[in-house]
């Protein structure tokens, strides 16, 4: 569909003119929202205060003390909650700190300074390292990348997951491409959940760097928004089904489970390169927090438990992304200037406004007192090629601020676009 | 002293035999001691249980929700009481996660990726990387070291720290000399605490290479065993009055003030050094454990409650220590064969034995179910060039326990030197 294709430019000079009322009118207003944080709002963190409830002792189910040193791994009960979560084996997954972002950035350097399991070389010693990053993607993973001077090549995201032809044909031919980030589920920013056959491709693709490596951020697994959640294929075992069993390791956390930052998080992979990348670890520290663990063990309980303790976040958000979704869908459908995702889980909604006019949206709409991320952020090297993402965070801010900063946003998306349509 | 210098052959081998059936009979005990553990006993740990007393809310005194993201360093209040206890500046300092260990192997990761603050390249980039190594000092030190194939340098430790001449010299003329390890208080194992002498040379000496780091791991600054504490001169501080305000990096932990890998990390050193690595921790993580600072500000108070409560770890870890001395002194003084150190702080007490002799002695004692720290271990590669270091881990076993297993170890050091002396 064409940009406001069924209007005549008198009448989009005349639109204009009233949006451009609406915006002053905003402005007026002094507002200062933001959208631009990916976090729970304090609902959500209310439903984890019983956490510190659990603290008359402090021995795991194996009598280990946990407020002394030992173990580096996680304990047992821990181990087990996240692979019965996670669908893996318990020798298939390490539990670490409070961030599932630092063991991302923590594997990556160890690539870089050692090599992880399999690899001829520590990417280090290597001329030229390239990754994949579907986009628009997750601002961190990029940055990481960036900072070890990886060259990141975009792979267009579509309604299955990321351009698998694309990704299978790269990977084909160029031994620099060493890895891969990925979102699988509910994904940062479109909202997808990776389809079964992207997840088998993946896993099966012949790949010309032997040391091809998938970082798997699954850190929306467990947040559904609605009671039929979406299904992701559990790529660590169709890994090892192609017989690939070391290609992928899995990230994961409690930070919007429980609590954000305080948290446990976790990576899984083939028992293979867990038990190299202990080795490797086994430097670095004596272990993580084992009374965190186990806190959370005993409030979280087990699976079922967390997929209850799920819905009651749903509970909260839903409402949110819904409002956010009727807005869009009151004030910018049908007029060919912006497509959205409806997001069955995750954080966020991924907004695509007329090619040019992302970072003139989202300046407008900050001008009127509305953060937005920044236009590019969703990009590798913070460069949207088509300067046409906008990601929307609605966890965070209360419904009627929400509601507010999307109306705003709504009314900026249009008059860029008018802007543009009426300067061609 | 001369080895048993008073005694005939035939009173040497009557000792021998004496010794023997002593062994024997302790052998037959079946004892199953580990003396290798340099952690907190339980005493120790429950003096620190109260912690979680204070959940009720999880907000710091600036109104952060430690429930959620934000704040990178640490939040306001856990910079204050550690800038008390190390007498930094709170814009000197950086306040992490459950782990010093991992703080300087990460901090040594940065240094080789990306280079820290002031470095033309990172170490990664050079041909040629050594560090000095004071030895004995802490094995998982120089694993680290090892791990990113620096070449380590032993350098003597002697009453006031180690060899500061050699120090200098080497320093000065070797351009590959980028840093050095530092345990400058109660160190690991000698028990000795640096001079006010070599931690001003340190600060002040010139080194060949600009972006020389020391690495000062201050793990024991707060665990003195007696009131009349010895005193450490400030680093941070000297290495700004000298010129050389970027040199080093403090490290310190409450693992052994409240619970080992459970409780709080930070490093310190200039305000410069210190903005420039948080700008690259902030791509690896979005923040640590906010709850855990605020629980331990809560409880550790300031640092005059800091220093009472040390007070009451070392009325447990006194009569250990002692204990230790007391056997050393009553069973092998007066030969020859063996010196030790009297620590007034720390965790250890370091045994030297006759040249060649610690690998024979521990192996000795662990035939009669005695493990001691490998002989070696406190050593770069774990090669110590005389054989002669034997650690002493004194705080965790029960006392008479303790008591038991120091009995063992002057049984086999004596033993061990009777065999070298008769073989002589």
């Amino acid at each position: 569909m064409q940009a406001f294709e069924n209007f005549t430019r008198d009448e989009l000079i005349k639109r204009k003119n009233e949006l451009t009322k609406e915006y002053e009118n905003y402005k007026k207003q002094g507002l200062k929202l933001d959208m631009s944080r990916g976090k729970p709002c304090s609902e959500q963190l209310e439903l984890s205060n019983d956490l510190f409830k659990y603290t008359q002792n402090l021995f795991s189910e194996d009598g280990t003390d946990c407020r002394n040193y030992g173990i580096l791994d996680g304990i047992t009960e821990a181990k087990r909650l996240f692979a019965e979560l996670f669908d893996v084996k318990t020798d298939e997954i390490f539990v670490a700190g409070n961030s599932s972002l630092s063991l991302m950035y923590d594997l990556m350097a160890k690539a870089f300074n050692h090599g992880l399991n399999g690899f001829e070389k520590p990417w280090s010693k290597l001329e030229k390292i390239k990754f994949l990053c579907p986009s628009p993607g997750y601002d961190r993973h990029f940055a990481i990348t960036q900072l070890f001077g990886v060259e990141m090549i975009v792979i267009p995201m579509k309604d299955d997951g990321p351009d698998i032809d694309m990704i299978e044909n790269l990977v084909s031919q160029d031994e620099t491409i060493k890895g891969m980030w990925a979102i699988p589920m509910y994904s940062n920013p479109t909202g997808i959940t990776y389809s079964d056959e992207v997840v088998r491709r993946l896993a099966n693709m012949k790949t010309k760097a032997p040391d091809f490596t998938i970082f798997w951020d699954n850190a929306y697994g467990l947040h559904h928004l609605y009671d039929t959640p979406d299904r992701l294929l559990n790529l660590i075992e169709e890994c090892r089904k192609a017989g690939n069993p070391n290609r992928a390791y899995m990230f994961g956390s409690t930070s919007k489970v429980t609590f954000p930052g305080a948290g446990v998080a976790f990576m899984a992979s083939s028992k293979e390169n867990i038990n190299h990348v202990k080795k490797q670890i086994a430097i670095q520290t004596i272990g993580y927090n084992k009374i965190n663990m186990l806190l959370h063990v005993r409030f979280l309980k087990d699976a079922a438990n967390v997929r209850e303790h799920m819905k009651k976040h749903a509970e909260i958000l839903r409402p949110k992304f819904e409002a956010v979704l009727e807005i869009l869908d009151k004030r910018l459908s049908g007029k060919g200037i912006a497509k959205w995702n409806k997001p069955r889980g995750g954080y966020f909604i991924s907004l695509n406004v007329l090619n040019g006019c992302a970072k003139r949206t989202v300046s407008l709409a900050k001008e009127a007192g509305v953060i937005f991320t920044n236009a590019g952020a969703t990009f590798p090297y913070g460069i949207d090629p088509q300067d046409s993402n906008i990601r929307i965070a609605p966890t965070y801010p209360p419904l009627s601020e929400l509601k507010t900063a999307i109306e705003v946003l709504a009314v900026c998306v249009e008059l860029a676009a008018l802007e543009k349509v009426l300067a061609e």
